[in-house]
């Protein structure tokens, strides 16, 4: 079985709106073993559309149309597809139901813009959008002898995603069986090595053909080896995806900091509570994105305390005890200042981990024995104090969240050495 | 002119990767007046490029290709790109010398593997690549009478993004002079009102047609009207937009909070650093992203001191002076304990301004009386304190950023009113 990713927005097409969508969608069909081979993004312009369905119908089963569905008059996904399918456009009584009982809970009012969400295609399954106004318009139809599926759904990500796990895919899994091959995807995650050196370690495994192949993605600060097998059945993919994992925690070691969904915060929040250890953050550079990251894991007010995000150095000298003397011989950004930033957040939070950060994210304030990039971090706990000294590359919002990732790596690897 | 956007990629197909490339490219594109009908993305497969560069040729002057130029097996555009144009790979000696000497310097070898990335279509223009190994590949060739030309981009951002500027963007305009019509593109952010409360202010602006329309963008938290002029001259173009500029701001009022490039971290770091503010935070649930945020501009350290993340109820009571009484008959998450933050924080590291964040990410930790989503705002200066109490929706990671959005801006209009 096969499927296309229709995206459609003049937004999209001129860049002022990324496409997060075709993405999660994408995503979600692999999982459920339906191959893609195409993307593709046009503008709200029915004929453009209208040709795109033609083309897409001829190659794909499945075709998931995103975006276009709004209120307005450049929302035409519906209108080009009815043209396409030769259907008239009919006007959905219980869609207009649905979308006043909505509006009113919230205390708007039904308006003659928002009726025009209200003509369908005739002959669609509508799935009604607990998020929004556009219901998701389903249209099965014969192509050429095949049974053949075009879905459209509101472009706003927050209505697609659950309007697509709950509604949509259960009707596409119902009229598309799929039986033949099971995927397992299983992304192995890796920090603290560049790309290449990942590659330099699996060059063999990087060249495996189907079933079981491994493909490996640079993200910022880290790097994924992804392995997928297929088989007949779901166990089978398994085992050969396991023989893989192997054969990468192996050869990489500790370098491997998880797989599938997991981050360094939930695998670093997962150390931290297994083993009932605190843990308070003193930053600087960072402005509060170490911190930020740690805490974006269910749970974690069980294990981090909190934090002082000392931007200036009278915050530093003030609250953190750093002296304006050492202040003055080392410098703000030092190995001294993030000693003391981490051994102090620890005494003054009463924590078993205090983590410092100090460095400079730019685009200003570097010079020739301090550039723009260089950090600092420290790693305390009552025995001992770890300082590690980086340096990153990129704008400040990058050099600031590669750092954060490498304060996680450092801490993972800091935890696994104290075991 | 037009243009297409390809790009290759099998992580990309499966979601594995999500295509920031077409978004870049198609906003430079935008900028320089050069129409883009369709984006496509296809899978590292000879055969599938070969019949997309076909059919993108015959749509489009200009086809921009990222991605599938590494060293590895699955690397196949130079490759699909030759069989297309019917030209043989040759082996560049230049580019080897590049590559070496930047591996060189490095310290990295010049392998077998490499070598891959020297064979290019005879015929090709090459630019070399100074963040990465890969050249940019461009060939210009008579498509049906016509001059077209096929570039071929190295996939990660950071090597595609300044080879497209420096080198790839200049040689295009260069062949493809576009004299006739110039854009102007121009959004304005509103803060404040979701999508459906800024059409119902501006619903005659939706409806223009060309030259000059406008469009509605909904981001996380925020919503932008895009205005587009195209115009024989660059003057007429931005008049046609200041009008229109004129026309949303009178009727959006205090809900615009800037244009183009901005954020609402610059446009509060302006006030701020305008009337020489200073700045400093006392977060609970947003863990350390507010201040993230505000220091994400550069220079930011002239306002912000720094801030407490209070994320323990120990932090709460034992470094910003709320007590146990206060805790026990409010609760952490109260508007008692985000004015007291607000204050507290002020005073404690001397700033003009405090702000309080206190609230229930999710997605445990919720109850009827006080759900998921749940946040109270405090801003405090001399004078006086503003408290808001805010609902929030969706994941742990959308409700933390959608609070500190909502707290920039916040932060805004109490600067603002207090001019």
């Amino acid at each position: 079985m096969i499927a296309e990713i229709l995206s459609c927005g003049t937004e999209l097409l001129i860049g002022s709106t990324l496409n997060t969508n075709s993405q999660y969608l994408a995503q979600k069909l692999a999982l459920h073993s339906i191959d893609v081979y195409r993307h593709i993004t046009v503008g709200d312009n029915v004929n453009r559309l209208v040709q795109s369905f033609a083309e897409s119908t001829k190659r794909a089963d499945i075709i998931l149309c995103s975006g276009g569905l709004g209120p307005t008059e450049d929302d035409v996904t519906a209108e080009a597809l009815a043209k396409f399918l030769k259907r008239p456009l009919i006007y959905s009584k219980p869609t207009e139901k649905f979308i006043k009982q909505r509006l009113a809970w919230r205390g708007f009012n039904f308006t003659p813009l928002i009726s025009k969400q209200c003509y369908v295609p005739k002959g669609s399954i509508l799935l009604q959008n607990q998020n929004g106004t556009a219901p998701a318009i389903v249209c099965l139809f014969d192509g050429l002898g095949q049974k053949k599926c075009i879905v459209l759904l509101p472009g706003p990500p927050r209505e697609l995603e659950p309007l697509f796990d709950k509604k949509v895919l259960p009707l596409i899994l119902r009229h598309f069986k799929n039986k033949k091959s099971f995927f397992e995807i299983r992304p192995i995650k890796i920090a603290g090595l560049v790309e290449s050196q990942v590659a330099d370690k699996v060059p063999d495994l990087l060249k495996l053909t189907p079933p079981t192949t491994v493909g490996i993605y640079a993200k910022p600060g880290l790097v994924e080896l992804k392995i997928m097998s297929k088989a007949n059945t779901r166990a089978q993919a398994k085992r050969a995806a396991d023989k893989i994992e192997f054969q990468i925690r192996r050869r990489l070691g500790d370098a491997v900091y998880g797989k599938n969904d997991e981050t360094l915060s939930s695998v670093v929040g997962k150390m931290l509570s297994n083993r009932k250890l605190t843990i308070a953050s003193a930053e600087s550079c960072t402005g509060g994105l170490f911190s930020s990251s740690l805490t974006d894991v269910a749970g974690s007010s069980r294990y981090f305390k909190g934090g002082v995000i000392a931007y200036s150095n009278e915050i530093k000298s003030g609250f953190l005890g750093i002296s304006q003397k050492v202040l003055q011989e080392f410098g703000a950004v030092s190995s001294v200042v993030a000693r003391s930033l981490a051994k102090n957040i620890r005494k003054k939070f009463k924590t078993d981990i205090g983590v410092g950060i100090t460095g400079i994210a730019g685009p200003g304030g570097g010079s020739k024995l301090k550039p723009v990039g260089l950090i600092f971090i420290a790693i305390a706990d009552r025995q001992r104090i770890q300082v590690l000294k980086k340096q990153f590359y990129g704008s400040r919002t990058q050099i600031k969240s590669r750092c954060a990732q490498s304060v996680l790596d450092a801490l993972r690897l800091f935890l696994k050495n104290s075991e």
